[in-house]
């Protein structure tokens, strides 16, 4: 009586997870965070019209989402002025990349990142058979030419590039953008995150014929819509790689209440302008408290801050150890040089001054 | 300039959904469904504790689930007596079943299923590359010896059997399904679907050891539970099993509300309770629709009920078109000979109201 013959791919993946919780940190602690700042969430939330979405559709939960998100879909075209054919809404970025990857990474397959660019996709692609080129940063921001270099050096079926990037928040300018595609090899497709762009500066999203076959866009409401929780993000792109998506998408995935909320958050534009600001503010607040202590800020085009520690990453994950211990979560870059920072997201004013108060100890502490 | 290099299967699919929407067939039609009696859907809904706990959840929702879905798992397994390592919680049966074939099915592998069984299996089958074996059904019954004879001649690493049976509502005893495992060949894993096994006599269910590594069983929270919408399902087997979805899953692919409405729904037995004698009225109701109109209904397990009309499939897709076009939404078995059926949900005595009202017109016009 044997069990299940698993794929040979399978077999060779490790049991992990790109990010623990902070509901386990909360668990193996025993007591709960006192400020939560660590996954880039946004506590300044989503728009009170979807909030009074998510409620509204509560009664009709018994009823399956619509496959198409057809209501969510047409809105969103209209707001970026593309057509829907362009555009699939899937179960956050997240769920989106993994499509994305099983349908162009077959095992051997080169990608290409950079090292300690977003660990979800890493995953994603090892949990495909892909072969992951990683590209270091230049100066702390995701280096798009040196990208663009490897992947022709390599073969790669995928270049990802984040921008703004996380876990540095820091960004290159869309026209920037634009002119290293000149370079891009023939069947190279770059995925370009934007899931923080709402927070950047004007002209950081290039502007790109939505049918140019090279580039797909991923976008999210986790992130400047504040309803991570909600688990929606969407694709764009040309409408031949989007159609593509009907070939293996789950169908039935979405919940129905977050497409209603979505469509309702996207709506009331004031509410994320008035988000955006929020968060321009709580970043000089965070730039402050380094700075107040003696460390400094790095500029942020996204909810997050990395604060440089000054020393090296051992330094670094001591002071969020500390951080943790005392109630506040946050994380921090995997990889030197950028480990030498911890990430705090934006909280709250409140959520801040528990920030500004536990720090300076921690650093006591560590002398 | 050229688009993206898909993998060789990925070529070879096609763009398909294993169901159209209602709202599609709606946005189609120019108007709105009177009775929605298409999709298995709980009109009943879901405890209302369940929709206390979206509405509570509603603020928190800037906030990402719990990867773990620790508190969600922690009950289900004290609710089924086993330990949560047993249990993995997912995006509905459709997202889990997804994760199994992709952890198991290499490109050519067999799978066994029925002829005419649940579409989104074969869909997901095909979407690794896959060699579907369809058994078809004895009496309007999925065949589980049958299924298991087909597994050993074609070597098949998976073989599905749905208990309750969707399309036609039958069922068998647990304990026969016990007694066919021991024809199940070494290395063949059953995909044992309870989707619907709430609303089943005692003694649908068999009692296995959950450690058996020869099957694995999926539940969700779409059907006895009210909640289609929110897409929380979960898979019970083996240790060993249940830990290989940590490899590939979307680890934060839960929507938050969604983990917290689960939990109070399980909490909520005795709405459940309330739920199954509801649909049971439901059903007699149809069977009495169906034999007031000169057609036959089937015996069922579930929250549905095939009408028998009578004569092929062309004339009882004749009866849903005509069911379709004035405002009943159901649906019907996709093979011969079980498409002599249409198959039609429960719903509240107003939604069956609007069927009988119906149903002897869309007749009368056929004749």
């Amino acid at each position: 009586m044997t069990g299940p013959r698993y794929t040979a791919l399978a077999q060779t993946l490790p049991a992990t997870v790109p990010f623990v919780g902070p509901e386990a940190q909360e668990r193996a602690q025993g007591e709960g965070f006192r400020a939560r700042l660590g996954a880039n969430e946004n506590i300044f939330g989503p728009s009170p019209r979807a909030i009074a979405a998510l409620k509204g559709a509560s009664d009709g939960i018994w009823m399956y989402g619509d496959p198409e998100s057809h209501d969510l879909r047409q809105a969103l075209a209209s707001h970026h002025g593309i057509a829907p054919p362009n555009l699939v809404v899937g179960e956050g970025i997240d769920g989106l990349l993994c499509y994305l990857v099983r349908l162009v990474v077959e095992q051997g397959d080169a990608v290409v990142t950079s090292e300690g660019a977003y660990p979800t996709f890493n995953y994603h692609v090892a949990g495909f058979g892909g072969v992951l080129h990683k590209v270091p940063y230049t100066d702390d921001h995701e280096d798009l030419p040196a990208l663009i270099a490897r992947a022709a050096e390599v073969d790669a079926k995928l270049v990802y590039f984040a921008n703004p990037d996380n876990p540095m928040g820091t960004w290159v300018s869309g026209d920037s953008i634009k002119a290293a595609l000149d370079a891009l090899p023939d069947g190279t497709l770059l995925v370009l995150d934007e899931a923080y762009v709402e927070f950047a500066p004007e002209g950081t999203a290039p502007d790109l014929d939505i049918e140019d076959p090279r580039v797909i866009r991923m976008r999210t409401f986790s992130k400047a819509y504040g309803m991570a929780g909600a688990r929606v993000g969407y694709a764009m792109g040309a409408t031949d790689l989007i159609r593509n998506f009907e070939k293996i998408r789950n169908h039935f995935g979405m919940n129905r209440a977050a497409q209603a909320a979505a469509l309702e958050a996207l709506n009331d534009q004031a509410w994320l302008d008035t988000t955006c600001r929020n968060v321009a503010e709580s970043r000089e607040t965070i730039a402050r408290i380094a700075t107040d202590n003696g460390l400094s800020a790095l500029p942020s085009a996204t909810n997050f801050v990395a604060i440089d520690c000054g020393r090296d990453g051992a330094y670094a994950k001591a002071v969020l150890d500390g951080l943790v211990a005392r109630g506040v979560f946050v994380r921090m870059p995997f990889v030197a040089p950028q480990n030498r920072c911890i990430r705090v997201s934006c909280g709250r004013p409140e959520d801040l001054a528990i920030l500004a108060q536990e720090l300076p100890k921690v650093l006591a502490e560590l002398g």
